[in-house]
């Protein structure tokens, strides 16, 4: 069996997964969802381990591979999603679902979130393995991470015994500052997503025959939207929307500053040509520990060429908040649809997803053993920051396996979460077999 | 050729043009635009009148029809469009470009809109020359009034020289108050139409990754939207937005209060559920005397099922404001976009059409022939009041030809002008001949 492992090289393996759109919010999808399953199994038993499919409540399985060493020896659990985002951008230089190697570049929907992590993981263990570390370790791939995990509770609470032997549990699904600027989270921001829906009329109207008198939808939910958060600054001015906020404490404010974090290579990443501020520490303040209120789409009216000078007759805004440790997404939808309703009493709002914040640690063994693993896989020890994304596993994990969770990510900011062209590395995979390697002996 | 004619149905006729799709917005369609003005030159030669094609400035023709009587008789001109909305509402109930008779109602776009009154008029015309009336009617049907009128005006320079002999104008192409109860506009709103166009990074971002630090251009138009105009009540806050609207003198509030306008039958006719007010002298002064700021549709971000929590990269507002008599579009933008970038210095403002609004005539000869007609043709006197609809060839007439400009519209509310299932029926358009012979007659 390790022979059959070794014949199967990485990019093998990564070309099969990124090659299976399996796009979790798409339905039409939903059997790539399940063949990314089937194959994944199949990596895992070509490389000696375990695989099985847990069952949950009526939504695709959860994978479990197991590389088993030593019955007596500790056990830890490894956590990826496999599932991807949707990849329908205009900008997509190359088939978002053929993986394109371009040297030590590896592009396509889903190299950095989450397949390829996952993949240097699996392989990482192998290496360790190989050089007589006994731990032994269990894959936990999720289906539907980028869709908030709706089943994954399900899964895992029907299947808490199987995972009861980890001690502790590692997460690669986060990204670094920057390339060589290795962090790690000691918090994720949640995430409460929300729709508003207005409706005034059948059809849409003639704005020279009913203009003035007729409300317009568009402009009612742009109007609220523009009393919950200052357009400019993305302060949020809905009442006790910061209560639950923790200060940051002076500890975690030093350290974020020394992070190695500068505003230039932040907008650099991200391509983002203006910032609501340029000061660092205001930047890492607002996406690490802040929360937040985003628009991300106002559906009705007319969006094709020119001008359609008609009155919607109905609209629909998709929002979300992010939110920081303490915040709870039923609080925050709370305060959100008494102020909405205060003002429109008859819009309609819609609850979607949510991902609960996550507090973790930057102290003990297991941190210590996070700082060894990055500084022997990349030779620099990583910043413990904070995330600003969101995990929906990861507080379902720590609710009911009472496990601490540490985080092992390895994506870059450039390597475009959700954006079109993602792409993973081959530094960042092989420095991460080396860091997680180590990481499964320092455990 | 009198005879010729008769045996030209109204319906085939409307048939005809309805079953031709001369959406003027459509680049595609402009062959179909052309098309309908050939039908309509072969349906006024067939009915005895000469037809000829005006070229413009780069656009498509104008059709001049004329039905000449007596040479030393006076000359009417009657102004109709025969291009249409566009009609992919998803709500129409069969083919909008099949004309449905059904019972007296025929539907289709265009049908209300401006062939059928284009159509009645002509037969009024044909009516009054068998009656004995010796006035020479022309016929100025334009192609592009649903696109405000680029090309009207350079046509009409051109051959003003051809139109010198009218006295008058008369122009069929605006709405009563409700069904037997037709008003006549002493003045129409303007249209100035503009988008608003932001961008902030290269691509759509993560909002876990960015969010709280990226600028959100969704987010800062909506702002911007909500400090231009008031959401809920649709008071527009621009300083100077109302500096050149005439307070309704008492004579006019008086003909509205006279009009026999109901909120009831307005919200019926419209279809709509909900209103700014339900005062019917505040809704008649709001649709006919007082400026608006509409927001027509948001562009950018994420529009499909569900929330994809991206901060979008870009985004557009698209916007207009209706115009009262003595605003100009120039100096509407001028105030528009100073105040937007004001706030928003990176905001691109792009101007789309221009319609000046109009006022016109409720008293003398003129006036008194277009009350005289409506009676002779429904039986009831129409109400003066105004039109909250801008039609861009009606200022440019007065403006070229210098005649005064007089409305004998036929159309319905609940016809449904660029509406979806959009209709005109047989009342309306044997009234319609009636009153159009008998104003004929009168000028």
């Amino acid at each position: 069996m390790a022979h059959a492992c070794s014949t199967v090289k990485p990019a093998v393996s990564s070309k099969t997964l990124v090659e299976i759109p399996s796009v979790s919010a798409d339905p039409d999808r939903m059997h790539d969802v399940l063949r990314v399953a089937e194959a994944a199994c199949q990596i895992l038993r070509a490389h000696g381990a375990t695989a099985e499919l847990l069952d949950t409540e009526g939504g695709p399985p959860i994978i479990l591979g197991t590389l088993a060493n030593d019955s007596r020896a500790p056990t830890l659990t490894v956590y990826n999603h496999l599932d991807v985002q949707p990849a329908n951008e205009p900008e997509w230089k190359s088939d978002p679902f053929v993986l394109k190697v371009d040297g030590d570049v590896y592009s396509g929907r889903g190299s950095t979130d989450d397949k390829g992590p996952a993949l240097t993981a699996l392989y990482g263990a192998l290496a360790a393995r190989e050089m007589g570390v006994d731990t032994n370790v269990r894959f936990l791939w999720e289906l539907e991470e980028e869709i908030g995990s709706p089943h994954f509770r399900s899964g895992l609470n029907r299947h808490r015994a199987r995972l009861a032997d980890t001690r502790s549990i590692v997460v690669s699904d986060t990204v670094w500052l920057t390339r060589g600027k290795p962090s790690t989270p000691t918090g994720l921001r949640g995430l409460q997503s929300f729709s508003l829906h207005l409706e005034t009329a059948d059809h849409d109207l003639h704005s020279g025959l009913v203009g003035g008198a007729a409300r317009n939808p568009l402009t009612e939910l742009a109007g609220v939207v523009a009393e919950m958060v200052d357009a400019y600054s993305g302060r949020v001015k809905i009442p006790g929307f910061y209560e639950d906020v923790e200060e940051l404490s002076d500890a975690e404010a030093a350290e974020f500053a020394r992070a190695g974090f500068t505003t230039e290579t932040f907008k650099k990443d991200h391509q983002i040509s203006a910032l609501r501020t340029d000061d660092p520490e205001e930047i890492m303040r607002r996406i690490w520990a802040e929360p937040t209120l985003e628009v991300h789409g106002f559906v009705g009216g007319y969006v094709g060429p020119g001008i359609k000078s008609a009155v919607p007759a109905r609209a629909e805004a998709k929002l979300s908040c992010r939110m920081v440790p303490r915040m709870r997404g039923a609080r925050t939808l709370a305060l959100v649809e008494a102020f909405v309703k205060q003002r429109i009493p008859d819009v309609r709002v819609v609850a979607e997803s949510t991902l609960e914040p996550y507090r973790g640690i930057a102290a003990g063994p297991l941190a210590d053993a996070i700082r060894d693993a990055y500084e022997f896989g990349f030779g620099t020890r990583p910043a413990f920051t904070r995330e600003g994304a969101s995990i929906g596993a990861v507080p379902t994990m720590s609710e009911i396996l009472q496990r601490p969770i540490l985080f092992l990510g390895l994506s870059l900011p450039e390597h475009g979460y959700h954006a079109p062209n993602e792409c993973y590395d081959w530094t960042q995979a092989s420095g991460g077999m080396a860091a997680f390697a180590r990481y499964i002996e320092r455990t």
